[in-house]
């Protein structure tokens, strides 16, 4: 019997993940099936799911057969809330998005940790040589151990870097300083040389960095934000700026994004804005991940990153 | 007896090392050792050096009971041809000093790999995502494979990229893939999406990097120099950049340092100046394997890092 995966995403994503996810079907040994952009909610065995406005308040109610909704993107806070989504949903883990991520970032601490800038950007053409600290000597904390927080520290530790790493749950991580709870926050807060938000988006993690946590980094500090607009208060993030409490901030995600053009954080000389590029998911890798999830869910086997809807991740 | 050890460098340096050597000799077991930075030449017994003004025709003649010379410096250049060092010559292999260069390099190729350049500076505030392949697709080429050479493509493979090294006789090294001699320089640029430059400075490696050569290289490559300025013909390099051969070079290592106001290096907007930072000498990991050379002097050990005075290195 054939299988019907309905591709709920907006029609730029089609154009990108059609050829993608057929040649992975094929390659899962998937031979009967449909994938199509539109479909009879009662004959969807599956639905391949990216947020778009037309999906932010969608009806899952109809899709009786679905057997899981499989998510194109990590972060599934604009679907995990959806009281009409009863079936399984899975989040994306790409590997490819993951090795990305842990460039991105490491790229950013590298040149935090180097002083970068100030060659870059040098228009007196001064000569300063001035000495840096081994990264041994360097504290970089990660806030979220899941995937991307992990293959960051695994990169970051393989440089040399002293890691720490901050989750809601104990952890235990080869080479990493690991912290969670809320005492452990605060003590993992107060190495963060350099910091790195990897959290997902959920009412526990708004606002994560506000005032009280931006005063707990050591003076100096460096912010890099590449997980989700919302962990940043941005006015309290401007404020400890402004004091010099943090020294510089890189930021990928904003709560509204494109990032407005009157936001403060775009003419603010101790910030640098990068337009959501940190981790893009890709296309093939991806692929495999969906197709993988649909072989499971026909030969009975668990589906893989299943969210647990009460944590919301 | 007493050994003697004369600290034969600019006064400057005798601030930064007179404490960390006398920490190293003792942390090494060296007890009657005395550390001066002037004695009478027949009495010194190991000659500590650094390139300065007063020693670059410095005569070794009189130094008849000098068992070794051991270089501050890594590179020897402005020591080797000196005619009168007859007694063996070490140079400087500092691990820290060669984490500092990985870490630099890493930096520098990360920065180049996620095109920062164009987030740090935007002064329109343009929101414009792009892709980027990943480290598996981006091949980085180091030319010179010593201990510099070799900790950086440690480094970078570690990071996933694809990293070609190419020495003048031929090596293995895990996870790099490895080019020698003139055919191999040949292959190894064909491949340089970004290129690294960690040869010693010889009269054979200069001007490596001329017009020939940057032809070679995949149109849009991006050159990284913490070597030697002598490995580079400038003109050759501005004139690659001018035409898009070359997309954009980070040079920290020049003829002449300080680079002067009026080179053309400075003023380039494909250019970024750093000032000789990528790997400075650390006093307290130098100082122990000056130490630990005495030591070997001392009970007729094989002295470590000796130059090859035919080869320059």
């Amino acid at each position: 019997m054939t299988v019907n995966a309905l591709f709920l995403a907006p029609s730029d994503d089609w154009t990108t993940y059609e050829a993608a996810l057929k040649r992975a079907f094929a390659a899962a040994g998937l031979k009967d099936i449909a994938l199509a952009p539109q479909m009879a909610p009662g004959e969807v065995d599956y639905i391949i799911y990216a947020p778009s406005r037309k999906t932010l308040d969608f009806d899952f109610t109809p899709y009786r057969r679905t057997k899981a909704v499989l998510s194109l993107w990590a972060g599934v806070e604009k679907i995990v809330g959806n009281a009409t989504l009863t079936m399984p949903l899975a989040r994306m883990v790409d590997p490819g998005m993951t090795q990305s991520m842990a460039e991105w970032v490491t790229g950013h601490v590298m040149r935090y940790h180097l002083g970068m800038d100030a060659d870059i950007v040098n228009p007196e053409h001064r000569w300063l040589p001035r000495s840096k600290p081994l990264a041994q000597n360097r504290r970089v904390c990660i806030l979220g151990m899941g995937e991307l927080g992990q293959a960051t520290a695994r990169m970051l530790t393989g440089i040399g870097f002293a890691v720490h790493g901050w989750s809601r749950s104990p952890k235990e991580i080869d080479g990493v300083e690991t912290h969670h709870g809320d005492s452990g926050l605060q003590a993992a807060l107060a190495k963060a040389d350099i910091l790195v938000l990897l959290l997902p988006n959920t009412p526990e993690t708004t606002n994560t960095l506000n005032a009280r946590r931006l005063a707990l980094l050591p003076p100096g500090a460096f912010v890099i934000n590449p997980g989700r607009g919302t962990l940043i208060d941005d006015a309290g993030l401007i404020a400890a700026l402004d004091s010099g409490q943090i020294a510089h901030a890189t930021l990928d995600v904003f709560r509204v994004e494109p990032l407005p053009a009157d936001h403060p954080f775009w003419a603010h000389p101790k910030v640098t804005v990068t337009p959501h590029i940190a981790a893009e998911t890709r296309p093939e890798t991806a692929s495999q991940v969906i197709a993988e999830n649909i072989r499971r869910g026909e030969t009975g086997e668990p589906f893989l990153y299943l969210v647990d809807r009460a944590r919301g991740y």
